[in-house]
Order: structure tokens, then C-alpha cells, then sequence
């Protein structure tokens, strides 16, 4: 079965279009998706940037804003610009780790994304990342310190420098096996399209 | 009939790909085009870039330059980048503001787009502009004195303030009737379903 590496970062919004639509766009396509949190920030401190674009272009932040509010209309969900933002997502990301290893990753990662941008909230906060992990049906066993751990902080660092490594400059970006990087969220349709392409 | 007005730079790879296929796609959603030329240097420039954003952060125009690739080939036509890029369009834009008020501007302007991202030329040289305004069947009445007509310059120059007032940042970019801007090529399809839409 085809495979798609789909890498998000929990601050960017249109990161939240995709994971929303991500798994049942690849099954019907027969493409397995690979969930890859990394963080943006040190791709962005390279470049010398030290919030979002969106936030130093503030032309480019309105027009998000405003194009992420017809999309999420069009698609029946809700969109609103959390404060701050871009909110940090480290601590999300790590419990994404985790989760993706133990099988209830990708709900969470819906979760928090549903908690930050429809619901506002502060996913920086550990109270919001519990309710993301219960409404994700993870099991206790102390996720938090999991999280912290030397494996899955690296492992983060690990996904951060992979991405880089690729030419990732933003999020979210699909990787195909047969190397096709797509950057966008308007862009996964010809990604799952290029994944099942004969390599 | 619904109108879109459709904001162009003779410099920029995305809106090569638009100016190739808007009027066929809204003839077909039943829509009127308004060609709109306008300059991105001085809009980048007031954010402190003083090239394209392509130069300067080179993953993204080592994205761009295959996106487009993927794109013009699904597409049927060809892509390279000139060399140098961005070119400069500044008479290109003004002979296209004589050619929108003839009637022979968007067959020259398509040429143009074809001249510089297919055939490598530069788009700064009389003598490629020349072959676009022949390619066009634009009448010989001295088109280049026009093109540096005051009027023809205020022209441009107003144009470039107005996209920068109506918080254009890029282009392509397509604003609609009742007011929504989208941004790139890959918006077009949304564009036009909203410029459809009642107002």
C-alpha cells in the first residue's frame, strides 16, 4: 500500500485543515498516512524569523484568517484565531510522539487541534492536553511523563532536523515515498494523487 | 454576468500559470476577467524584501520551481526558470495596460508569461516584447512611446497602490465582486465559485 508522510506543527492553521481531513481523504485514495509532528520554530529562527510569517506580514495574516474561515465554513467546521498565536506546541507534539506509538495519536492530534482553533484554547496548557488526551481515549499511564522523556524529546528534535533535512519550509507538507514534497493544505489532493503513482 | 479581477506580476511563476488558463475557466463559469497588472516590488519592499521571497529563502524556491514543474506537466505546457529571476516586468506590465485598453492584452500578456517561463527569454529586452506584441497581433502604432506614456505609468503605479490597499500580498491574487481576495493559482476554482455566489 501507498504511503504519505504528512508533517504538521500544532501552531499553524493550516495545519488544523488537514488533520481534520487527512485520513479519510488517504483511505479513499489507499494511501497509508504517516503522522510527523515537527516544530516550526527553529526552521523559522534559520530564516530569521522569530513568530509566525503571519504574524510579521500582517497583510498575509489577515488573508489567512479570512481564507481558513471559508474553508472550515464550506467543510461544516469551526475557525477562530486563538490567542496568542501562534501558540506553542511543543508539549502537544511530544504526546503526539507518544501517542503515535501507542495507536491514539492521531485522535489526539485532532483533539488539540479542535481545542486550539474552534474552541480557542490554549494548548500550551496542560488542562487543555488532558482533555485532548481523554477525548482521545488515551490510556493513564502518566502521558505527561512519557512526553518528557529523553526518547521522545529527541525524537522531536529528530523530526524537527528531518525536516529540514527535506527542504520543509512550512506546514503542512506531504512527503511521497517517491520523494514529492507538497506544501499546503490545498495541495494534499494532488499529493495522495502523486503517492499512488508507480514509483 | 459576475466579474473577477484577476492581479498579475509579469515577474511572478504562479501568475504564468493563472494568465495560461482563467479565461477558459470563466468562460465556463460564465465570469468576466479584469486584467489587472501590477508591481510586487514596491509591496515587498515596504516589507523590507528587497528580491523575490523565492531568493530569499531558497527551500521555497526550490519548492516553487518543482511545484510548478508538476503542474505545467499535468498541464501540458512547459516550465523553466529564466535566468535572471525574478525578471524585470515593469514595461511588460505597461504595454499590457495599453494592450487591455486595445483589446490585444491578454493574448499579449500570455505571450509574455510564455516568452519568459517557457523559452527562458528576457522580459526586460524590447526585442522579446516585441515578438509578444507580434505574437499578439497588436497593430503597429508605436506601442512602446505609448507604454511610456505619464498615463500609462500613473496607470501602473495605481494599480500597484490599489493592490497594496486591498491587502494584496502576492500574486496571483483574485478579488470578487463582493470583496473576497484569494491568493494563488490553486485558488482559482474557489475564486470563481464565489464570485458566482449571490451578493
Amino acid at each position: 500500500m501507498a504511503r504519505i508522510t504528512f508533517w504538521f506543527e500544532f501552531a499553524s492553521t493550516y495545519s488544523y485543515l488537514s488533520a481534520m481531513r487527512i485520513e479519510e481523504m488517504a483511505r479513499k485514495a489507499d494511501v497509508d498516512v504517516i503522522w510527523k509532528p515537527f516544530l516550526l520554530g527553529p526552521i523559522f529562527k534559520a530564516q530569521d524569523w522569530d513568530t509566525s510569517p503571519f504574524n510579521i506580514y500582517p497583510a498575509k495574516g489577515r488573508y489567512m484568517v479570512r481564507a481558513i474561515e471559508r474553508i472550515a465554513q464550506a467543510r461544516g467546521f469551526k475557525f477562530r484565531l486563538p490567542n496568542p498565536f501562534p501558540q506553542n506546541g511543543v508539549l502537544a507534539a511530544r504526546l503526539a510522539l507518544a501517542g503515535l506509538e501507542d495507536g491514539w495519536g492521531p485522535a489526539f492530534i485532532r483533539s488539540v487541534f479542535k481545542l486550539e482553533f474552534a474552541e480557542q484554547q490554549n494548548i500550551a496548557e496542560r488542562a487543555t492536553l488532558a482533555a485532548a488526551l481523554a477525548a482521545a481515549g488515551a490510556p493513564e499511564h502518566k502521558p505527561f511523563e512519557r512526553a518528557e522523556s529523553p526518547e521522545i524529546k529527541s525524537g522531536l528534535r529528530e523530526n524537527t532536523d528531518e525536516a529540514q533535512a527535506l527542504g520543509i519550509f512550512g506546514a503542512p507538507s506531504f512527503l511521497t515515498e517517491n520523494g514529492e514534497l507538497f506544501w499546503g493544505d490545498d495541495r494534499l489532493e494532488q499529493a495522495l494523487l502523486w503517492s499512488t503513482r508507480i514509483k
